[in-house]
């Protein structure tokens, strides 16, 4: 078995001539960002391949490449088909390609790698939300990838890391639960930021105010646990300082929300100590 | 009454040749922080006032001026008395200086203007998180404003300007309600992040791979108001996201909170439609 270092050397090789002919399914954000970044990465964009005709032709000008809508004009001789087509037909589209010994990937955070039913099956999925109109630095995408066999994780984390320094061996089950939990870090953090949005705006005080503080918040997480960064009334047990907010919350929405969240907060503390 | 541009360019003359005499009392994080800052504007520190001894000492030799631990030798010459100790000495501190038309202000969140019982008083109140370790920039510290006089207002307004370019006129009753809004905000949202760390690290995934979201959730709200960028399956009333979520978490703190907190999303959505 070579050394770790040999491997590298090898691994790092593999990565400088690493040169896949790719079909793209689907012609929407993730499409057009994708396929883009791809081809800056001298990675080669045999066909776009999408039902509706406008997005092909869009898509594929821009990367001037073939395109098709129609699934008997599939190209059959590339290396990798990324699908980007939406959740709920990546099994249906995936099944109509009717491909042979070819490496199928889909692109999306939510469902299992194994609606694609060939043998050479995979995910590839950037964890950024994506809008045609934004610019988006590839370096700042984390890329999480699964493969049902060691070969195509392989050449899928070969390709990732020439899109981003972030790529994640993430298989089916951990990517469900990356969805919950980014509910809870994006989702509800920008609900919090909205409860405070409309507290400030009833007293006429604008959020701008709050935003170096939220900015701070956000980006203590990369250096430190959020366990150790906790701060506020909850934390202390400022009994006073609680009882003042619940009282000018008075009742509602916010009111429960503000209870329930600092009840978990004070007893989550005390089992710790 | 003269016009806009002449009481712009006379503000920008008073702001070029403001010096205050000032006396900072309390030597914590805030003192460390501010003082040094004021100083380097071109303020003169006269005394820095606290009962104890060591962090007199500490803080007075960083400035390199008088200290003193006995109310006694208070120097009684400065403009400008800037409080920074605890919230709950404030008032007590405040009446011991026993001070004869001097401007007195304190540094505080939660605290009234009025606790400070002189005719001259006001509120320096910075937005931030001060530890003595780190290093602060003031241009991303916001500071609300307050005081009982308007000639008062005007000389803590200068101040301010000189300090940071976020300088809010901000009542006791909204700096009140600020505070519960920055529980929201930045306290809520850590703990979101809590949650989330918790629910990856089960499966052996770490937060990093969330930052990159977490960061452009937190600085999207720079250009939009949350309500129009909220996203997640609450918003979009994804039903089968939603149960598969709940399912995963089962039951207990978490489970609660991603059911208050979805339902609520829901219901406000449907408030709006």
């Amino acid at each position: 078995m070579p050394c770790y270092s040999c491997l590298n050397s090898q691994n790092l090789n593999q990565l400088s001539t690493l040169k896949l002919n790719i079909v793209i399914v689907g012609a929407g954000n993730v499409a057009w960002h994708l396929a883009r970044e791809l081809q800056k990465k001298e990675q080669n964009i045999l066909q776009v391949f999408n039902r509706s005709l406008e997005p092909a032709i869009s898509l594929s000008s821009q990367l001037n490449c073939d395109f098709t809508t129609r699934i008997e004009d599939l190209n059959h001789t590339a290396d990798l088909y990324i699908l980007t087509v939406k959740d709920s037909v990546i099994e249906e589209v995936s099944a109509s390609l009717n491909l042979k010994n070819k490496l199928v990937v889909h692109t999306s955070g939510a469902i299992e790698q194994d609606v694609i039913k060939y043998k050479h099956r995979g995910v590839l999925y950037p964890l950024q939300t994506f809008s045609k109109e934004k610019k988006l630095n590839f370096k700042d995408v984390p890329f999480c990838i699964e493969a049902s066999k060691s070969e195509d994780y392989n050449t899928l984390m070969r390709l990732a890391t020439l899109l981003s320094p972030m790529v994640y061996n993430i298989n089916s089950h951990q990517r469900k639960v990356l969805h919950v939990a980014a509910v809870f870090a994006c989702n509800f953090s920008n609900y919090m930021y909205m409860i405070s949005d409309e507290i400030l705006n009833k007293e006429g005080v604008p959020l701008d105010i709050l935003q170096p503080l939220i900015k701070e918040t956000a980006s203590k997480i990369s250096k430190y646990k959020p366990k150790d960064v906790q701060t506020g009334p909850a934390v202390r047990k400022d009994k006073s300082a609680i009882d003042a907010h619940l009282n000018y919350l008075k009742e509602g929405n916010n009111y429960d929300i503000y209870k329930l969240l600092t009840e978990t907060i004070i007893s989550k503390n005390n089992d710790e100590l």
